[in-house]
């Protein structure tokens, strides 16, 4: 029986029909257009909802259950989106908003943890112990311990991203310093190529011959982090250190949520694991060096998502599904 | 039915019986003597649980199981301990060497891990997640979550010490740089105090009267966690900086952990955490402001240990009790 599984993101609000086999049948989605109203977007998301249930030639008694990936910190008992940075909102009754759209059974959970359940779910793992992240604009955290999603008691737990491996560091907009994110996520890569260029070009630098130049038309502002893997597969020099001091970055916080759970599968999503076997090879090599259990016989794989932001709509499509 | 907990550690080799209350009705010890051969350690391992035994007026068959604490990595499955660096272990089966000194069934862990489960356990916890860390040495840890240990897949998880909380900052045991167990051990304590103080003397600061100069008998090799504390009480202008920076790190550490389990119960453990209030109230405090759900209606409750050292082998004797 088939199920919806929305993405409620930032920029834009995604409902997939997912078939039992995990696949995505067909799709539709709209703008957030933020900052807009709580009401206003429940709203769209029911519309959405009863559109793609409708050009499919389906009735609510088809679809065996909703399920909704929320950008914060969702309390599963009452429905209620307690704090979502980016949509704006605060103590929302979001589930209470969208009963009045949507009569079909109704689950919502985070984002990241949605990913992290998709990804699990439709990659066909069996392995008990399965965590996700995923680098994006922030680094999202999903666990998944004995088959099921590591909530903590108030729902904020597994995020992974603001877990500070440099107290000294720089600032993240969670209020901390040196968060994981900071120096981890695809926005943090970005930074630092551009910090890295502009510097170059101040200080006449032997860079300032870097491919990264060509690949962003002479703007930094266009600069994205496909843009260092490319320069990389081109040989570039600059694009290499800016590559190797990502990866040492990222193998750090990798390493603390190993030393911490020492998970069968450790899987690496979002934008930035397109790159394959260019981050993921060096990545492996450097966190082997840092785990507490190098001499151990059996070790966490480290491994790439494979089904990247489908998972977020796959996942929340199978929140029925959860213990 | 009484069991019997052992706590292997570096320095002392202790076997308590214990009763079904999680009461210690005896103990006996003897010396670990390092270093040594396992089997030699594993026949006296055994023979304090004899004495033990005879000396209650017991059997082997009125004690319902034996558990050890090991500082190190046990395989659960082959009974081998994997790595336990302070004893000289690699691969050492530790079980069936033990088997032939005890005819009881036999249960061991590693002895972060029995502390947690015998702090819970004693402490009548009933909360289905829950943390401790024991700040010595060095910092261990063991997770508890629906009610079991968190083991990971190579029995090596739960090393909360060993995760950086400073990647650029000073270098750990573990090979890795900057880890939590560095800042917020009780030996990073009383090194962070012996060098504010040896620093002081050299450049003739105005601390150079701190009640800490007292209290070591000019000394700085005799300072302890407990001067600092001490000193703390006193009104002493250097220890309260120096408790600030401590409580400081402690904190960063703290919340990293707090931010991936959002457990309802964050407990704190080891030598130092008998110095109460004076350590736990800056604690609460600068956490909170760490933490991502401090605008959540629920949060984790931090608290102190209170079965101290015996949590070890109380939490031993019932590792037979483990889901």
């Amino acid at each position: 029986m088939a199920r919806l599984g929305i993405d409620l993101g930032g920029t834009n609000i995604v409902v997939g029909l997912v078939a039992d086999d995990c696949s995505i049948k067909d799709r539709i989605s709209c703008k957030t257009a933020l900052p807009r109203s709580a009401e206003s977007i429940a709203e769209d998301m029911g519309r959405l909802c009863q559109e793609i249930i409708k050009r499919n030639g389906l009735q609510n008694k088809d679809i065996e259950a909703v399920g909704a990936g929320i950008p914060g910190t969702v309390n599963k008992k009452t429905g209620i989106v307690e704090y979502a940075n980016n949509l704006g909102f605060e103590n929302v009754p979001l589930a209470a908003m969208l009963k009045k759209y949507i009569d079909i059974p109704l689950f919502m959970d985070n984002d990241a943890n949605a990913a992290a359940w998709g990804e699990y779910k439709a990659g066909g793992y069996k392995e008990d112990s399965f965590v996700l992240i995923t680098l994006g604009t922030g680094i999202g955290g999903g666990v998944i311990l004995d088959g099921k999603l590591l909530h903590g008691i108030n729902y904020a737990g597994g995020e992974l991203g603001h877990t500070t491996i440099n107290f000294k560091g720089r600032p993240c907009n969670c209020g901390r310093t040196g968060c994981f994110e900071v120096y981890g996520s695809a926005s943090a890569l970005i930074e630092q190529t551009r910090d890295a260029m502009a510097f170059d070009r101040v200080s006449d630098h032997l860079y300032e011959k870097s491919v990264l130049w060509t690949l962003c038309g002479g703007n930094i502002d266009n600069i994205e982090a496909k843009s260092v893997f490319d320069a990389v597969s081109q040989g570039d020099e600059l694009a290499n250190i800016l590559l190797d001091e990502y990866t040492t970055y990222l193998s750090e916080g990798i390493a603390n949520i190993i030393n911490i759970f020492q998970p069968a599968v450790f899987c690496i999503g979002g934008g930035v694991s397109k790159a394959g076997k260019t981050l993921l090879d060096p990545l492996k090599k450097k966190t082997a060096k840092l785990i507490y259990s190098r001499n151990s016989a059996v070790n966490t794989e480290i491994t790439l998502a494979r089904f990247d932001n489908d998972a977020g709509i796959i996942g929340a499509a199978l929140l029925n599904e959860l213990p």
